[in-house]
């Protein structure tokens, strides 16, 4: 936090967009109007346009105790572009909407925006509008994302078929753990505010958490192998969720296999002392925004080259139900434990 | 309100999105995937894409002691798709995302959508996606709206030239007026429960600002008569505020005249009666989702003939100032003194 506190209310509602806005250049051809009109324009030249949204609400989605204001920026972002991705588009446009009540002065925004603006960068979107306003309690921010696709070539959940690999990017669980551990440190710090928070060699868990990336890789990976997926969506509530909105989507059964879920070494290292199952954090943990899709078995070869995508199952026909098979052969039933915002 | 009361919680977060979105159709050719996947993909045909946003959160923006959860949902679309008109565009499609806190039943929220779902209907947009979320405090609405202008047709703020005629659509100052009136009865029952709302002859005033309309009927007009204003923008703040919008994103001056600014007779009484100017009302009092515009004077002739656009002055050099001409000749400075929910 910088030692300065700018008053928000001592710029006005205009003042504040202009301040916030005034440093960022359009890098798509595709943004013909941005910030500063009733409405933002695009023209995305023949191609089909892609829109996602999401509401993020402290004490909800985020709690700013742990979470640095520049990372929630860069957070809320990629979570909308990992959605974009999971059509097999391209993100091109954001647009981001907060509510800010008077307990945050404008450097803590600007910290905020910071982040946005990094994670506009990575991901080559254009911030083109918003709206921002005062709140009664906490920061609420509202992100729509847009993206383009070549007609046709956007990849839903509902078209997967019996046969397909069922595939994962990268590796689950770790934002769980990352949660997990800084609830645990929370809780600690407010019990005994002069004990130092224990993060030493947990920066992996920390950061899937904190800083997730969306995998536009993964995309561009498709591109240039020509692989279509056949479903897709993104990891949000965590892969038993997903899955098994894929397959009632689609109409079908899974069968997955525990020992081929990916986690990472610190991941399961965290697990395990916190006295947890990996297998059941990597398949009920949510915030991964890793990508799980569908592929025809004949593309199976051309992903074998990408360590970043792990084969974890495949579909079968909808009476053989949703099943994990374990490392000791037991299968059982999969069933959605992801995270339920209604029941918190 | 319903006497059952289902909640929310009940249903979980999938569920309810399932439930609020279940009879919805959509009308729109263009909307190619909609609610039910990561994301959902338009194909506007060689046409752009025009994006705005906006975010409305309980006891900044709405009142829910007076404003019935249907009109709000009905306000919620209109005021987004207002500024879509204000781009000279027409929607097509919204996203809609809500936090609520366990305050509301599953019933409140029907409610809600069936405003929403009604806007839908009049104005042609497809509900195409969202967000549903707990909040920890009150209701909070933040939607998206899409539409589609023919390449280069969208008209800008910044675009008005010297000559130019200034022209508004309707009348101004009632939905401030309403407020004024609600805000008194509001104040009222508080103190003494027992008194029963005096709202007779007021139905005007409060209609202007519970349940405004977009001006579609002017856009369409625009397009049958061949005309393209040279600027234009939604009047949500108060004429003051967006001519001064337009002026400066423009680099020019304004001279307005008091006795053309159109007010309506129920307007005029209640200023009266609550001992305001209609003038001051009409020129800063916000939310009436009017469509200000500036034309070439070749143009007047066409305008002539649709009683809902007023002339109310000219765009002049900026060295002239932004001026208000009074009835009784005499000239004053037009200062901004809109609405600014920081200040709130």
């Amino acid at each position: 936090m910088s030692e300065n506190r700018t008053e928000i209310a001592s710029l006005g509602e205009f003042g504040l967009i202009e301040h916030l806005t005034k440093n960022f250049e359009t890098q798509q051809a595709s943004t013909v109007v941005s910030v500063g009109d009733d409405a933002a324009v695009i023209d995305h030249f023949g191609k089909q346009t892609v829109v996602t949204t999401d509401l993020l609400i402290e004490g909800i989605h985020f709690d700013l105790m742990y979470t640095p204001l520049k990372h929630l920026g860069y957070k809320s972002v990629v979570v909308n572009v990992s959605d974009i991705y999971a059509m097999n588009a391209t993100p091109t446009q954001i647009t981001m909407s907060i509510g800010i009540s008077n307990r945050f002065s404008l450097e803590a925004l600007d910290e905020f925006y910071e982040g946005v603006y990094l994670a506009c960068e990575k991901y080559g979107v254009d911030l083109i509008g918003g709206d921002t306003s005062a709140s009664q309690k906490g920061f609420i921010i509202s992100v729509t994302a847009i993206g383009e696709v070549s007609p046709g070539q956007f990849v839903q959940r509902s078209t997967a078929n019996v046969g397909d690999l069922v595939c994962v990017s990268g590796d689950l669980g770790g934002a769980f753990l990352g949660l997990t551990l800084l609830e645990r440190e929370k809780k600690i710090y407010l019990e005994s505010p002069q004990v130092q928070p224990d993060l030493e060699n947990e920066s992996y868990i920390v950061g899937r958490l904190l800083k997730p990336e969306a995998r536009k890789d993964i995309i561009q990976f498709f591109e240039q192998q020509q692989i279509r997926p056949t479903a897709m969506m993104d990891v949000s509530d965590g892969i038993s969720s997903e899955i098994l909105h894929i397959c009632r989507q689609s109409k079908t059964g899974c069968r997955l296999f525990e020992e081929k879920l990916p986690i990472a070494e610190p991941s399961r290292a965290a697990a395990f002392k916190f006295g947890l199952d990996p297998t059941v954090c990597a398949l009920n943990g949510g915030e991964d925004y890793e990508l799980i899709f569908t592929l025809k078995q004949e593309d199976h070869e051309k992903i074998t080259l990408n360590e970043e995508i792990s084969v974890i199952g495949y579909i079968t026909d909808l009476e053989e139900g949703h099943k994990l098979q374990t490392k000791g052969g037991n299968v059982f039933n999969i069933t959605a434990q992801g995270w339920n915002a209604f029941h918190k």
